[in-house]
């Protein structure tokens, strides 16, 4: 892929984006429409690792600097950034007949929004935080490691009570796939990364595999590219596992350092 | 105020809430519908320094067991957490002249959404991370100091330039006051208690001013209680202002162990 120097599309959604879980809750939200409605979109790859979210051409479509960020090239080159911000914008503009989403006059509508928000705030915050501290940080700090992976297995245990019940996060009965489960399952499927298993959350771990089956969040997953870190519900293995066995004993050190105890419903 | 042990209310909108930025976000936009059409609300003041969010009667309106939280008995009993998709909620179901909100068609709507959910993912958790490391962890560790103090610089640098030339966040022309702000000045209210200076970010300085104006958001933040690091735009003295100090110099320590440069637009 050569590197991008500003936007390629002229029509339709443009997605920059790379592969992360906060790149593919977006791809796998087009993905779906594409599946539902046809809905065409173009990809342009902004390679993080690069730091093209920085320059100047990125950061006028997006201030903040980050990817995920459509640009709606239908909608007079409307720029929509933040994960929560365009489930909202893709589903209210795009899906009609509220397939993967609810009618605004709905209470689901706003459980949606409750679930989506609860992602965007503290899913993704904490367990990105976990990643850095576990992973990236170029020292081991045992006070970090032990409260974002603390923290995350806190919201997971919120996650695994909310889907004992039901098999997609919001909707009547046993709930209707939407928004609300496409905003967790790409991070959902990374959580082996912070060394949690989600053996310790067995209905989320049923909820991802059922979410894994369709079609459209299988490609949504490859756009650009698949995440490095695989698949939560594939076990590691050789190299990769080791050292997650390894920092997941530095993390069972650090919790015991500082008396962690796990509380979730 | 008297422990509660249940919900209160059995009309209108019931707020459980505690006097932090998270909670007086939701307090103030109650305030200013009050102000704008007469709506009446009840608060239930949670104190969370007593865990109370913790017990079964609250997590069974938010599963999170976090402030804010609202019930609507006029919908049902309807519960509602996380602040964004309760700024959402009330103001689709009780702003309907857009005072503080915008059409679903305007563009603005998409872009009230946006600032809303970046306050959400990224302005709440780095500055309250930051007030954890500076202020509430129970050791100094400089690499979480300066790491998300740097990000808070950061994501008020992109603000800074935002409201450059502007007056509010979101609208038409220079602005026009909303829940774009709503979200956000409450956390910049309290900016100080990470050792962060407004001077460093003028334009967002004189936001807050402007905002800080209007009777409903002066009275939204008593709501159940003034926070107890007092406002940004007032001098701390005395022994806050000395500690302030200290602590200022402990970050910039951690800066410069780890080689901190700023970088915002």
């Amino acid at each position: 892929m050569s590197r991008p120097t500003g936007l390629i599309a002229s029509k339709g959604i443009e997605l920059l984006t790379w592969g992360t879980p906060n790149g593919h809750k977006i791809s796998i939200l087009l993905e779906e429409l594409k599946e539902a409605y046809g809905l065409q979109y173009t990809t342009n790859a902004v390679n993080i690792g690069q730091n093209i979210q920085k320059e100047p051409w990125f950061t006028a479509v997006n201030p903040n600097g980050r990817i995920p960020a459509i640009v709606d090239h239908d909608n007079g080159g409307l720029a929509v950034f933040e994960g929560s911000a365009i489930l909202s914008y893709l589903t209210r503009r795009y899906d009609p007949d509220h397939r993967l989403s609810f009618a605004p006059a709905d209470d689901d509508y706003t459980r949606a929004e409750v679930w989506v928000a609860w992602q965007h705030g503290s899913v993704s915050p904490y367990q990105g935080q976990a990643n850095h501290f576990v992973r990236f940080a170029k020292e081991k700090i045992p006070y970090g490691m032990q409260r974002y992976v603390g923290e995350t297995e806190r919201v997971y245990g919120v996650l695994d009570a909310r889907l004992r019940d039901r098999d997609y996060i919001v909707g009547p009965g046993r709930g209707k796939f939407s928004i609300a489960d496409i905003s967790l399952l790409a991070w959902v499927n990374g959580i082996h990364f912070t060394t949690i298993s989600l053996d310790q959350f067995p209905a989320v771990k049923a909820w991802l595999a059922r979410c894994l089956e369709r079609p459209g969040v299988q490609r949504g997953f490859t756009v650009p590219s698949p995440s490095m870190g695989g698949s939560a519900l594939k076990p590691q293995e050789g190299e990769a596992a080791q050292k997650t066995k390894e920092l997941r004993e530095l993390v069972d050190q650090a919790k015991e350092q500082y008396g962690y105890k796990y509380t979730s419903p």
